[in-house]
């Protein structure tokens, strides 16, 4: 991408009406407008041609990024504080401690305690069911209280890095990838895409990805197809937002119990373990009560239903039926692959290896997508300022 | 606050005596004059002035600020992190473990080794009678030597983030906070501050702020009243400094073992909780024989003891009691609410609610008073380089 | 250092053929040119000189530093933090947990989930012999096809750490140390160095330190003597690149097993405790086996092992016996010293205790020496690129 392709873009973003996004909070791609998200991956794809031509676009001379992860996360870790430092800023990491989930007046005053210059708090809570977006409304409440009652100079916006009903960042990175694999927004339109439960060894992973992918790309006039084994269903709330997109798109939304049916001429799949939405429940009252026992009889009642399911692997077989034998196959990684990370998994070896370019490529659009939603609601003119920067020109790395 | 009024406190700065800040470390407040404590609330004044009206003070191109903390703590990490970033140095941790401390050799030696690029090192080590005063006396002499020697091609000055005699940062935004509040640091004269103990369940509380309270709040004119059972005295040496600052400046320095009295038509109330002196002293021993019946002992002891003074708790009848009722509340948080977060504290739900706004107020002070004594410990002209930084404008954010 | 001796510097650089150094790894001495590594040399004290000056060398807005530790790492994660701050790079921790060592498909995927953004990194790997270089080349090689295959922006470059062969920054500070306290690196021509056993009561100490100095001093006309009990050998492989250097620069390269002979008339002891190489390779099967029990039992056999020379010190003695008494005494440190760190270690307390500033001093050298290893792996014209930084003095410290 050159700087006239860059102009160009810039040109593209200023016309669309992504002004709410200003001093807003970044938590479910169904709260934002058509016009926002697409802004949003016009900002990445702008903040990636900068990089690319080696112009530096960071517009914070000083200010933190507060990352408060619940779970490990190397990879969002990593994303994040990519995103924060092409802008300026630093991240500095709140360690709660895993264990303890603070409540109420503790999460309002350690909200403000840490955000006195901080313009960015990122949060990843994906674990438990009815708690993560609980939470960040929480922490957005309070930050927003302690702007108004003259506590903190700046109100910080929040980037939902994962919570347990969407994944925004995960599945704008996804999308952009499509977007760009496929050559444009509108080329979307007609595509089918499998979003698919695979089988994993694994218990417990969260129900965030697919949820944001079903509420994410019913955007785009895509036929999307939710593929799971009968008691993996997700949240009905989501399942509500895909109909309702896809009644203004016109794209489809269905649901089937047979994976073959949903890979049948699918132009993308993207097959993945989740636990169901009932038995992510129950687990997170277990962790309520505290009840170890509890706990440890439901994994096993969950690892042995998963077992029930072997078959839902993503084979070169299944590969062999999708549209002209080649759909692309997306992952949010990593992934349980058979024979290599795993005795049996959701992928298989031959057809993990032969993605795994697109599969990092897909990954690599998550920082600059995370630093987009960090650039549109910190920034109020932001076609007008990404020109700036691209004739500014200041070099990224002194040459 | 705009730019004028910037500029008016950078002509207030310039005709005080300051410039022994300079190439010093901040660690107790007595021993700074009157012109270099004030100096310090003007320069964090003025850089919060600068990052309200969007202007960088940044003037670290690169540098290091080391953390060292002896106990966790997210806030003062977050301060000091906010502090570093603010100015351009990039704050890195050294992370000792907790359980040993290190002597002698091994602190010249490590205090070397971390401090190449080293501009600051805050410090906190608050848990030990007679020890965290003496670990930064040692670390500040190491450096300095390291210098000299031709090791570090700068000597690194330090900041005292909590000891186990003054809490400096701590007192020096608690008593901004009064000057904002009260309009001046003037306006402090004749006012009553009640620093009064108060009843926790949690054993050990560091006596740094009582302490720090005292030995500088006694500065300004003010009718200081010491309040604790007895048992709970705070440091002899501390109440020496309390007393010769009356003498000077004309307020008083009394004590009771009463709350009611302390409370009494006070204009300020900070009530809190601390272990005792000789208790902290014995415990020190004990860790140092690594006697761990005697120090489970000593928690029982202490605890119980606690326990006789349950009635110390800052409630709405004592907040009546003061001038107009209104008297300002202040605490260095978190706060041991009666109710909230334990069954009974130091303060009453109601009062601690009332006053949350302005107890924040008082903590966000906090980052600008360590950037404060940061600045003027690093610039040598202080005046001439924030005027400076006032007229280039550069934005600390593009707008 | 003046701003003319920094250009006269520069010119030197000018003058030598490194331009294989861009972006390209630094993973072994030997693998470099004369050039190269004394532009290497150049550039750390022209990055000293410019920081003496208050002349910022910070040649990017943006961009990561990763470090990977496989060991707790306090001084080398200084100044790999020291390094990346002063160049412009913000350091990002990548804690992958010391047990498990990652591998293959692992390697190959993290490595470019973390390097999005990446422009060095960094990795200390010393424990496991055949392990630690082994891994480097894997994590090279894994982001390299990640930038082929338009994963990543820009291709990351490594500096080891530390690896189980060499320790080239370490090497590289010692000798920049050596060369600016005997006044030129051609004036190392004819001296001699002794780089020998010392005993200790700790077990497992990398070799990467003699095989390193081995393999780097050779190279300076310099006769090298290595010392060590029998059964302390090193890598055959290092000295054959020890035995090739000295055939093409003229010193020599010996062998002994007694200490005082290695001493004698030296105008350099570099005494440094390790395992042996033999022991080295039976302990990481052992691990790979996870035989805790032969671990136990092989960890007892070398400590008695280590017991039967402890007659290996570096006293006064045998300080007394090199050139006038007056050998440069180097270390990596931290040293174990006799009656200080331990009850009997490497070297007399007096004898340690003389050399302390300029064992500072030795060490100081090695965050200058990581930024240059950095820098001229990304910067494609280093001397002009330097030039360009002298001439527009932009202050490193507003002043």
């Amino acid at each position: 991408m050159n700087k006239l392709g860059i102009a160009e873009m810039i040109r593209k973003l200023a016309a669309l009406k992504a002004d709410k996004l200003y001093l807003n909070d970044f938590l479910l791609t169904w709260d934002k407008s058509d016009d926002e998200i697409n802004a949003t991956y016009l900002v990445a794809d702008i903040l990636r041609g900068l990089r690319v031509n080696n112009i530096s676009s960071k517009i914070f001379e000083s200010g933190l990024g507060i990352s408060i992860f619940r779970d490990n996360s190397t990879r969002t870790r990593f994303s994040f504080a990519s995103a924060c430092n092409l802008l300026g800023l630093e991240m500095q990491d709140l360690d709660e401690g895993k264990s303890q989930i603070a409540h109420g007046e503790t999460v309002r005053e350690t909200a403000n305690m840490i955000s006195f210059m901080a313009e960015i708090i990122g949060i990843r809570d994906d674990m438990f069911i009815g708690k993560g977006h609980t939470y960040m409304l929480e922490v957005s409440e309070a930050v927003k209280q302690g702007h108004l009652a003259g506590v903190l100079e700046q109100r910080p916006t929040l980037v939902n890095l994962q919570c347990d009903i969407d994944h925004p960042t995960q599945t704008m990175a996804d999308s952009l990838h499509l977007i760009n694999e496929f050559g444009g927004i509108d080329k979307l339109r007609g595509k089918k895409i499998a979003m698919t439960w695979a089988y994993s060894p694994s218990y417990g992973k969260p129900l965030s990805v697919p949820q944001g992918v079903v509420g994410l790309m019913t955007r785009f006039g895509m036929d999307v197809v939710l593929a799971h084994p009968k008691g993996y269903e997700i949240m009905p709330e989501v399942e509500e937002v895909a109909l309702k997109n896809v009644a203004h798109t016109g794209g489809s939304f269905t649901k089937t119990n047979n994976m073959a049916e949903a890979f049948k001429e699918a132009d993308i799949v993207y097959p993945k373990s989740w636990a169901s939405f009932a038995a992510m429940e129950k687990r997170t009252k277990l962790y309520e009560q505290n009840d170890r026992d509890g706990i440890a009889a439901l994994e096993k009642e969950l690892l042995q239903q998963n077992a029930e399911h072997k078959d839902w692997e993503c084979t070169e077989q299944l590969m062999a039926s999708t549209k002209e034998g080649k759909a692309l196959y997306l992952h949010c990684l990593p992934a349980d692959i058979t024979g290599v990370s795993c005795k049996q998994g959701e992928v298989a070896a031959s057809v993990f290896d032969r993605y795994r370019d697109p599969l990092y490529k897909e990954a690599s659009y998550k920082p600059y997508i995370i630093a987009a939603m960090m650039f549109l609601s910190r920034i109020k003119h932001p076609a007008d300022t990404l020109m700036e920067l691209l004739e500014k020109r200041t070099k990224r790395v002194i040459e």
